[in-house]
C-alpha cells in the first residue's frame, strides 16, 4: 500500500504526551485563576464571516489571515479573541449583565512567515471587563492583578510594565508633533532593542524635541511624572489615571512587580488609556508573554451601544515554547495514571475490582491487562513514569494486604487498600 | 460610523454565559473521567495538509470538508479526531509507549448543509487505545466502561448497543451474499427507523435469505447467538469475541446497560471487529450520542507499523444541543463568582482584603467596585445569580463580623471570616 508522509504544517505545535501534560497543566492553572476571580467563560467559533472579522482590521493583519470561501460564504479563521468578543457582545448586548467580565482560552490563527519560529496556530488566554458607558479604573487594576496571579500560579516571575496612551499622545500634542506621532511612536517602540542613544539619534532626525521625548519615556515613577513640565489636558488626564491605578495597586498588592514604563507602545491602535506588557524574568533577555490595555469602544463596528473595556491577553503557546526551548520545563508523566495495577498470575478480575475502588476514591489508575509478560508490564509502568504500582498476586488477594510501590524511591508500603488510598490521596 | 451586522455563521454554536458554564461543566466532567482512567492527553492542529487528512477519505467526507490554499499549501480543517490521531501515531511511533491510551477533546468541522439543525463546528470527545500488532479485547471492554462512566458522571442514562463487524460479514459470506453486502447493510442500517416489516420487504427484493438475516439481527443475547446455525470461520470468530467481551463486562460492571444488538451497523468502513453505539435514554426517541469500535490498522496510510486500536467518540456539542432543545438543562450561574463582596460606604480597600483572603482559600469571588449605587450592585449580584453576598460597611469592619447572605434562601449567617470560609468551602 502506498504511504502518505505523516507530517504537520510548519508553525503548528503538536506535542508528545509528556509535554502535552505540562502544557495542559499550565492551561488549567490559568483557567483556575480566571475562575477564582469570578470571570464568565466564553467560547466563540474559530470561523467567522470575513465581513464581521475584518470590519476594522486592515493592512498587516489582513495579509496574515486564513481566508477562504465555502459555498457562498466568505470566511476567516479568527486571528485573536478580541474581535470575536466584540461581535459576541454586540449579539448578546441585551442578555449580558454589565459590567461583564469574561475569560476565553482558545486557538487563534495567523499565517505569518515562520522563519523566526513563529507559531501560526497558538493558544491565547484572554480576560476582558466591559461596561456600558464608563468603566471604573479599578477594572484596569483588576486585570493587572489577575495577570500577576496567573504567573504566581504558574510559578514564574514577571515584571509588568504599565503606561497610558494619553501620556505620549498628550505630550506630542503639547510639542505640536501630532502629525509625526506615528513615526515617533514607531521609533520609541524599538527602544528596548536599539537602546536610548540610537533612539535619540533617530528622533533627532525628525524633531528638535528629541531630548524632551527621551527624557519623558525614561521616567519611572508617578511622582516624577507629576512633576514634569507638560501642560496639556490629555497628558494631565493620563497622569491622573496612572496615579489612580498605582494607588489601587497598593491595595490589590499583586505579588509580581508592576512598574511605570513609558517605553512600551503596544501597536494595536484600539487602545485608548492604560496599556501594559508582561515580561518573563529569569531568561537571558526578557520575553513578552502577555499584555493588554483599555479601549473606549469595543464593539463600535457592530453596535451603537458604547462598551468601554480593558483586557489582558496571554500567549500560552509562545510561553510554553520559550520555556521549553530554554529547558525550563520538567517533563515526567506521560499519562494521568497515578497507579498501575499489575496482575501476577490469574488475578485480573481482582485487579479490576481494585481499580474500581480507586476510581471511586478519585485516584486515577489503569490495570495492565494486556497480554504481555510481567516483566514487560513493569517496564511499561517504568517507561510511562507512573508514580505508583500495585502488584496483585494470589498472596495479596488472600491477605487483603497490598504493596504500594513508589516508583521513584522504590519504597513499598504494605497495608490494607483503604489505608493505601489515604496515602494516594495525600 | 457605518455598522457591520454582528452575526455568527449558521451551524456554529455560540452560547450566552449561563449556557456556556453548563457546557463547560459537561466538558470538564468528561475530561475528568478520561484522566481518572489514566489516559494521556492529546491536542492536534485544527489545520492539516489536505494530502495527509484525505489520505484515505473520499466521497461524502471530502464534499463536507473545509479546504483551501494558503501560500503554497493545500490545507484542510480536521473533520474528526481519528485521522489526526493516525497521523500523530505515525509521527511519534518511536516515542510512544505501547499500548498507548489517549484522549482528545476538540472542535471538528464539517461543512454539511444545515437544514436539519446540524452543526458545522462541534466538539468531539475521543478516547483510543492502540497497540503494536495485537490489541487485547480487554481494551474494547475498557472503552465501553469509560463511555458508561462518562454518562454516569454527567448523570444521564444511556443504553450501549454492541455488535461485531465479523458477525454480519461472516453470515453474509455463509449465505453467499458478499457481493450484495453493501446493499444489505444499507437496508439494515435503516432498520431502527423503518422497522422490521419494511426491512424484511426491502431485503426480500434482493435475497431469498431475508428471513434468516432479519432473524439474525433480532438476536439479543450471546447465548442465542452461540446456538445459531451459521458455520463460517469469520462469524464464529465474531461470536467468540462478543462472548469474551460480555464476559469481561461482567467483571467491569458498567452501570449503564450494555446489550448485544446486531442492528447497529456504524457506517465507517475502517471498523473491523467490535462496534458500538450509545443512545441517550429518557427522550421521546433515543438519540445517538456516541459510539466507536475496533480497527485493525490505524495508521496504515502513513506507516508500515501495524497499530491495532479501539476507540470511542462522544459528540458533546450535539449532546448539549439535544438536551438544551428538550429543556433538560438547568441554567443558573452566569459566572464563577461564589461570592459578591459589596462595599457600603467607603470600605472598598477592606473589600479587596477580604477578596484576597477568600481567593487564598480557593473561594471564587468578586468585589463590586464599579461606581454605581448600592441598590444597583445588589441588583447586579441578583441578576448574575451569584450564590452568596457579603456587604461590608464600617460596622462589619469594626466588629470583624460579616454577614454571609445566601441569595437563594435569603438566610444570613453572621460570623468571623474564617468561619464563613468554612461554610463557603463545604
Amino acid at each position: 500500500m502506498q504511504k502518505t508522509k505523516a507530517r504537520t504544517l510548519a508553525g503548528f505545535m503538536e506535542l508528545e504526551p509528556s509535554k502535552q501534560i505540562v502544557f495542559n497543566n499550565m492551561k488549567e492553572k490559568i483557567k483556575s485563576v480566571f475562575e477564582l476571580n469570578g470571570l464568565s467563560p466564553m467560547d466563540t467559533p474559530i470561523l467567522e464571516y470575513s465581513e464581521v472579522l475584518l470590519a476594522k482590521a486592515g493592512g498587516e493583519t489582513e495579509k496574515q489571515i486564513y481566508r477562504f470561501t465555502k459555498g457562498e460564504n466568505d470566511i476567516c479563521m479568527r486571528f485573536d479573541l478580541t474581535v470575536p468578543f466584540a461581535k459576541y457582545s454586540a449579539i448578546f448586548e441585551n442578555q449580558l449583565i454589565f459590567p461583564f467580565k469574561r475569560y476565553q482560552i482558545g486557538k487563534v490563527y495567523r499565517g505569518e512567515r515562520t522563519q523566526k519560529g513563529r507559531l501560526r496556530e497558538f493558544y491565547q488566554c484572554d480576560m476582558d471587563i466591559i461596561d456600558e458607558g464608563e468603566l471604573s479604573i479599578y477594572a484596569d487594576a483588576e486585570c493587572l492583578s489577575v495577570l500577576s496571579q496567573i504567573f504566581e500560579s504558574l510559578d514564574y516571575y514577571i515584571k509588568i510594565r504599565v503606561s497610558n496612551r494619553k501620556l505620549l499622545s498628550g505630550a506630542l500634542s503639547f510639542y505640536n508633533l501630532q502629525e509625526k506621532s506615528a513615526e515617533i511612536l514607531n521609533i520609541l517602540d524599538k527602544q528596548d532593542k536599539i537602546g536610548p542613544e540610537k533612539t535619540l539619534e533617530e528622533l533627532s532626525k525628525i524633531t528638535t524635541k528629541s531630548n524632551e521625548i527621551l527624557h519623558l519615556t525614561a521616567i519611572d515613577s508617578v511622582e516624577k511624572l507629576q512633576k514634569i513640565d507638560i501642560n496639556n489636558e490629555v497628558f494631565n488626564q493620563g497622569v491622573e489615571e496612572i496615579n489612580e491605578l498605582f494607588n489601587i495597586l497598593k491595595i490589590l498588592k499583586p505579588k509580581n512587580e508592576v512598574v511605570l514604563d513609558l517605553r512600551i507602545i503596544r501597536g494595536l491602535d484600539y487602545y485608548t488609556g492604560t496599556i501594559f506588557e508582561a515580561n518573563l524574568l529569569g531568561l537571558c533577555e526578557p520575553i513578552s508573554v502577555g499584555g493588554g490595555g483599555r479601549y473606549d469602544n469595543l464593539a463600535e463596528n457592530y453596535t451603537n451601544k458604547k462598551l468601554a473595556g480593558v483586557g489582558v491577553s496571554i500567549g500560552l503557546s509562545r510561553l510554553f515554547d520559550v520555556l521549553d526551548k530554554n529547558n525550563l520545563l520538567k517533563f515526567t508523566n506521560t499519562s494521568f495514571s497515578k497507579v498501575a495495577i499489575i496482575p501476577l498470575g490469574d488475578t485480573l478480575n481482582h485487579c479490576f475490582e481494585l481499580s474500581r475502588v480507586l476510581k471511586n476514591n478519585n485516584v486515577s489508575n489503569e490495570v495492565l491487562y494486556f497480554n504481555k509478560s510481567f516483566k514487560n508490564k513493569l517496564n511499561y509502568a517504568n517507561r510511562k513514569k507512573v508514580p505508583y504500582i500495585i502488584v496483585v498476586g494470589e498472596k495479596e488477594i488472600k491477605a487483603q494486604i497490598y504493596g504500594l510501590k513508589n516508583m521513584e524511591t522504590g519504597k513499598v508500603i504494605e497495608d490494607k487498600l483503604e489505608n493505601l488510598i489515604k496515602i494516594l490521596k495525600e
